[in-house]
């Protein structure tokens, strides 16, 4: 059966409150570093997934996001696929 | 002065352990799913950065991630700049 390498991008919604990327600001402007703006940290996962097309791989995966990996009330999601050769 | 929004890709090194894709492993079991293996979580981080040339965003990237973002015994990253116009 055909392998598919799958990377999952999990990005707060814009005006959601984003408490690592406050964080990672806050850290910036202590050291010293101006003209910097952190938009939003996020999560990302890479997973192969055996099955028959591509396709088949973006199906499972938003099958995933809905019942374990994403909360959709504050996280959108991107997806991309590749097939592993 | 130019606008550039950079994409910051935080991965655990391969072979380092990674519970966080452990956890989301096992619930993918629990919940019935065969097939898939999780390879790897990550953090994304999107910033923008106010400088001269995309040149200079990847550098300065560099230094954030040395000085702060990155352990890099632990972890590995990937930079994507583009302009913002």
């Amino acid at each position: 059966m055909p392998v598919f390498r799958v990377e999952l991008a999990v990005r707060p919604r814009p005006g959601v409150k984003d408490p690592q990327a406050e964080a990672v600001q806050e850290s910036l402007a202590r050291l010293g570093h101006g003209g910097i703006a952190v938009r939003a940290v996020g999560r990302l996962l890479s997973m192969t997934i055996d099955c028959a097309t591509s396709d088949e791989a973006e199906r499972i995966t938003a099958a995933l996001c809905e019942q374990l990996l994403v909360n959709p009330n504050l996280e959108t999601y991107s997806v991309s696929v590749e097939e592993v050769v």
